[in-house]
């Protein structure tokens, strides 16, 4: 439904877990509403709908010069502030009234599957209040799960900062060998823990062994791999996602952390603990003997939110970030009334993408996982479908030396 | 003792945990040999000492390019390999002997203190049977904590990734309040959990505790400062050292760590485990309520083996790793017997160093912990004059935007 260009305010807000680039798209409507008069004032909400359930003060954007602009856009992590707060029944009609009450007739939602519902509730209200709001929701993840999308902003630079880590630390694993695990972010979709296979340029780097989410976990197996890596290379790097299950698909991470904590969503804590890393170490220690009958140097890191706000982000979803903000705020100005700002990809050889607007609902409250044809079933690791697919994302790696 | 060149081969190892720019100092110091026709060779050891008593083959470094060298220099982690194992009595002749047979006449060793002293051992063995061999120590280590240096090669790229990581982990702190603790490298000395200082920049930045292994913890104390903070800020970003110790002492996080491992030091593990963020997350957790009744969220990350090989080094710590590699190569040229080269600052605005040559004995099997001006007894912070001392050696940080 398209209709003419109303005159009121426009609202911004940030919602879930941040990224390195969320700000961009933050940046990227802003740019998309300046030079339009109908746009009296362009507001922030200060955590996301959280603040106007409980009233927060707006931010007001309106006057911020370019300079100010493109220095929030390179800043991590949500500059309006966020939040995990799931709206319940009774919070969208909060929502709806202060906006209104604040004459807002644009408002853009930056965040996951559940901000597209927001999205989607709020502009419902306003339908049925016949007060015309136009409503958007800006995609945004490093779990990369919304649906209708090739890959979602925010995933990109993680998915760098994970390669470039992989890279890294497999190094430091080739010199003083040894088993090595790190622990990846990611509860249902493996797509994070996938992309360190990136770091891969030669026979023998690492990672060596790739955990999913998406394939059930069995710690015998585990074992029996590790053991054939290092029985090849005398060492072994593995990825593992937090998001792990035993066949039962239960967390094996949650059942770990001590006093593991839960969100609005249900969602039982799984990052910000060292547990899962550190019991599958313990694992190795136990089960695993060198030739000299002492355990092999086991040592187990988990990546943690540095792979969410890692202030060198890829070129590539940083600018991809800015123009799905940008895309919003255009489509608001042409008169449509609602939707969610896809990417989707046009061709790989040369890579090239365009922004197109869904509908809320093909996004809202759904989650993708990898498709099988991106990971083995039978053995831990992606499969050059997946390689295709995520080099072009993450921009250009360091070129590290061939081994001596 | 200075001398005539000597004609004979050179060889150079890589001992101790690796740095983002160990590499820096063996292209450094193979620069610094070449074109020198005494020099037959330029041998390279596999993982140290250890290779040579093992009797692994040499790596023939003497025909590399230009080119080559540059993208070694750029690769984090020991290119040679490394290793931890210490040397024992038995093992000096061993090395020796293992020189001799390969008509090594120049001895370059870069790593810490342990270092120094196998340069210290051979040489003085070679001293001993009167063949005669120049024997250097070249300077590195993430720690920090060596005798007669200013600061050493390595440590200016792990407080890079240390100050960059509290940077945007504060943000992201910032976006979806809580407590945050992030657990750093440093058994002993403080430094480089100290240069988390350099993310703060505005009032009310993180980190807003910090612990040093210098200074006893009491997690009483601990939990009536995060109160503290939470009371001042409604969140709380932590940085601790893994080396922190009790009353007596005693490592913390290393009675934590289920089947934690020994190094040939009689080090115990303290790294490659989120254990110690673990207990101290789950102790906020049970004594800190929020104003709801519910625990504050809290989360712990391990920042790990990230912090030594990051890919994106300081440029003032890879600049001064290749120049002290080329130093010891220089002196070797000039006809010295032996020594360790130690960086020594001449004036901090502007900044500037000098590489002077010490002796093997001066560095050898001693550590250096943070000077007391660098840090407060009575709270857990550090001082005005570490930020001054600390600050160049990163090179520039990134520039955030100010908070809205």
């Amino acid at each position: 439904m398209a209709g003419k260009l109303l005159d009121g305010a426009a609202i911004i807000g940030q919602s879930g877990g941040p990224t390195a680039v969320i700000n961009q798209s933050l940046v990227g409507v802003i740019e998309g509403l300046r030079g339009y008069r109908q746009v009296r004032k362009i507001l922030g909400m200060r955590h996301g709908v959280d603040g106007l359930i409980r009233g927060l003060p707006f931010v007001d954007l309106s006057a911020l010069t370019s300079e100010q602009l493109d220095r929030i856009a390179k800043t991590p992590s949500a500059a309006l502030g966020s939040s995990r707060a799931k709206p319940t029944e009774a919070d969208g009609p909060k929502i709806f009234e202060a906006c209104r009450a604040a004459d807002i007739r644009y408002f853009f939602y930056i965040g996951g599957n559940d901000s597209s519902d927001t999205c989607r509730i709020v502009y419902e209200l306003s339908k049925k209040a016949n007060y015309e709001m136009r409503c958007f929701h800006v995609p945004k993840t490093v779990d990369n799960d919304l649906m209708g999308n090739d890959h979602t902003p925010g995933f990109g630079s993680a998915a760098r900062y994970v390669a470039m880590a992989f890279m890294a630390d497999d190094r430091d694993n080739a010199s003083l060998p040894g088993i090595k695990i790190n622990v990846i972010m990611g509860r249902n979709a493996g797509f994070l823990t996938a992309s360190s296979a990136l770091a891969r340029h030669a026979e023998g780097d690492g990672p060596h062994l790739i955990y999913l989410p998406e394939v059930p976990f069995d710690t015998e197996r585990f074992i029996e791999d590790v053991k054939g890596v290092v029985a090849k290379y005398n060492r072994c790097q593995i990825a593992v996602s937090e998001g792990i299950k035993d066949k039962d698909g239960v967390d094996i991470g949650a059942k770990l952390i001590a006093n593991a904590q839960t969100d609005a969503h249900g969602n039982v804590q799984l990052s910000g603990s060292g547990a899962l890393g550190d019991m599958l170490a313990n694992l190795i220690k136990e089960k695993i003997k060198s030739p000299s009958g002492k355990p092999p140097r086991v040592r187990a890191d988990t990546l943690g939110y540095l792979q969410r706000c890692w202030p060198e982000p890829s070129h590539v979803d940083a600018g991809e970030a800015r123009g799905v903000g940008v895309k919003a705020a255009q489509e608001a100005m042409n008169g449509q009334s609602d939707g969610s700002v896809a990417i989707v990809r046009l061709s790989n050889h040369p890579y090239r993408v365009e922004k197109r607007l869904i509908k809320l609902t093909d996004v809202a409250a759904k989650t993708k996982v990898m498709p099988p044809e991106f990971y083995h079933a039978s053995k831990p690791d992606v499969t050059p479908a997946f390689i295709e697919y995520c080099k072009p994302l993450v921009g250009e790696l360091p070129h590290f030396a061939a081994r001596l």
